[in-house]
């Protein structure tokens, strides 16, 4: 293989239209990359088209967005991945088994990610973030408002310049600040499904309304308190012997099996956001 | 076999105290009758007892129960059911595919069921209900106010004496009156996983959330719109192609498996209520 | 909406090339047709190519395939399909719960299909199907050679000319000379995860085995039992409680959801076979 | 509480017969002792009764076990177990992801066990081992027979005394010799949903096959391959586009969680086994 050819994702949202297909692909065979795998979905009801289209072959990203922003309709958005290891940021408290996976995932596989720092409000969990080699911040909230420790988490997050931050149990709900930092870049796991039990302590919410199901859900952040687009949800059965804290203990695995997958697909490029829904193609 | 052997379920309830379980299955032991399967619970929190014996032998149910009353604490409930087909009355509105279930596992296995009667607010399964040699009554809601509706649908059920009324997509809310003439007795299923999206039109909810899952919840009906206590829940996973119509098509198989694997549970005696919960035996 | 708009799925199959996509979409658009729904595969292992596209439009038909033929590589496969109600021969035995659900669903939504007649080898189910106003009939094979008795379904089912032969728990197998007949056109339910427990009683063979989970395997039919495409599969989990007679009660749910749910993308044309896998698009 | 108060685990097997659990919990009751929590079942298949009872107070271990043997029938098996946190030793190979959730769980919560020790036939997973402060021993199989390399890691593991030998993805299959020194003792995750593809490389059979569920399953090891009692299996969904390496990864999760569920079962006291099943309480 000639060490010029690269793979990489074309990702396309815009306004239907017809020939839409037609258009991109006919650009990316004069520019003769190999479509690899391609998906498409049209929303019918917001008219929106959107593409993922993982390209291999000799890029010249200029001229090949050029075309492609000639040839689309307005409002189009169109951007083109490296499909190399990305890195992210992880939040924590002091909770471990959704940083555990991840630390896992990247370290012996499952995750293409390069975790590059994990930032906590508490220091719990420094010596397993050491044991893989990893820097741990801590970042107290003792004696700061809210703005002001979200202005140091973002220096801190800054630092690093992740292309996701990744909230891993982080217990503490963040400032708009914080939030639109990063746009759709902030993805978070909420423990139950969505949108039941919204807010703190939801299995013992969950315990107290007597479900059968308990769930984990992960979403990206917004200004809304875990009303974020969610990316992914799962659950398991549970019943009349379950205490909260067995709902928790069993919940941990759904949690982490959640915010991993969802991560993976994000990682992939495969996670479209538009209002306050995902596209996963 | 002798004629005189029978199968009997006993249900106790009561506050928990050390010895019940010998207590009970030695007055069980004391009667020659044979524990064919014995399942206890008990919840430390409200320090309550749960137990189903399932019994086999020649019953003489008064001493029986004498002796059970006499040897249990104060405030005990100790019921003794026998194993025979139950009664239950339908209501359904337009959709048939709860009803259809409930229709095909009566006469055809995997319900140990007798449908007494289906009662309809609109007659649009009326075909349907005939074609399985069922009495279809319309008992429409024209005119009336909600509690002459109600008093008219309990006019109608109690003239077949059910022990249980099951709610197969009756798309009315009931009137406390209703609800108080069968305590316990009512099932319901939602087609949500609640308590995600109480209330009317969840599909177009959980469209609008952007789910990942969707659910359904068979429950007893109790005063509060869908906040009975849950017996079954179950989901399935949906994604970004599926409209809130998709959604409706795909529940459907949900619901009508969660309604008739609660009331598999619930004919089995093997569902107490306590509060706002059940315990499963 | 002008009369002369339908909507139609073009099926292809061809072996990769670049630039496939964008021939196909080109000609589409060359012909004035909306894409409202596309997907494609690359089974890199196998070079081939698959790809299902939803058009709507006013079709000539005629020109539309020979510009497809022109530009595809040789031994391509391109296939217009009708969306229209499609029709199918259901075969059935003794048990009722995978036809009745076909029942209600065709009746009552959930499958937009025409049951032109069910065939069973027993006259068990004979009243439930005309109670549904469909046709039944008797094939017995008392006193009838295999092939005799193949011969006499084929011909049974040929007066109708179905676009496919449904297998509801049709409990014989079928010879090579029947499969020959309907390739790809034959949809069976089998009552295991396959492959474990192929051939007969797998309920028993998986009592037996002390498994904890139990399937059900919707497949096209070949040559070999048990052997051919699959198109869904489906499990619950069961416990030591289950005797082999509890799973098969409790396996009927996830047979008949498997059959409906791999029915319902056979006629959505969203099923490609080849070699012995399916392409679910 | 007393510091005499102990909580303590009694399992009874033994042929069914009128008025167990009466006797049973007649004797805890004379011994004074508090029954936490109580789970029986009957085969009646091999007419056996099998009881585990979670008992609260001050043991007299000796007369209570006297007692206990005094009143039950011929052949039956009763055991007292603490309740304490109980001892593995984990045998490995190469692959991280069972190892790993094994450790974060004994390390942050979730497992109540001590990991004494790890050994692997590969050094590949030892810097990971010693990441959590556990020692690892390499037994390399190089130059050794089948037999000389079990009778070493024999050695090496009656060395700790465990309670249970946990097979993370220990990838040799064991010799009768091994077997019979830990019966009922040693656990392994079998990446397939078992009786589906026994043996080597199941995902590779998997894909081969075209199934669209992929699974694994914990069980008790015995002399047959793949064979002995299972203890807990789960699956997931997977479809045309995963390769066997795609299986492969998505797989982990469900292994891993599959054998820590096992493991947690069985630390419980909860598994029971007999002939080629287990029966969980």
């Amino acid at each position: 293989m000639n060490l010029d050819v690269q793979r990489k994702v074309l990702r396309t949202i815009c306004p239907d239209a017809k020939g839409l297909i037609s258009k991109i692909t006919n650009i990316c065979y004069k520019h003769q990359l190999n479509i690899v795998q391609n998906s498409e979905f049209v929303d019918h009801h917001t008219s929106q088209f959107f593409m993922r289209t993982e390209l291999e072959g000799r890029f010249n990203d200029e001229t090949l967005m050029a075309d492609l922003n000639d040839a689309l309709p307005e409002h189009s958005v169109c951007e083109l991945h490296s499909t190399g290891k990305q890195k992210i940021v992880i939040l924590v408290t002091k909770e471990a088994h959704c940083l555990g996976d991840l630390l896992m995932k990247s370290a012996y596989g499952g995750l293409d990610v390069e975790i590059a720092a994990v930032i906590g409000n508490h220091d719990t969990l420094k010596t397993l973030v050491e044991r893989f080699d990893i820097p741990f911040h801590l970042v107290s909230h003792d004696d700061l408002t809210r703005d002001e420790h979200d202005r140091q988490m973002i220096a801190q997050i800054n630092h690093y310049q992740p292309d996701f931050v990744v909230l891993a149990k982080y217990m503490r709900i963040l400032t708009p600040n914080f939030v639109q930092h990063y746009p759709n870049q902030v993805i978070n796991i909420h423990h139950s499904f969505l949108p039941a039990f919204i807010g703190a302590k939801p299995y013992h919410q969950a315990y107290t309304r007597g479900v059968k199901i308990i769930g984990a859900t992960a979403h990206f952040v917004n200004d809304n308190l875990d009303e974020g687009p969610i990316i992914m949800q799962d659950v398991i059965h549970v019943d009349h012997t379950y205490s909260a804290e067995d709902m928790m203990r069993a919940g941990r695995d759904v949690e982490k099996n959640v915010l991993s997958g969802a991560l993976f697909e994000v990682l992939s490029q495969r996670v479209f956001v538009y209002g306050n829904r995902t596209v996963i193609l």
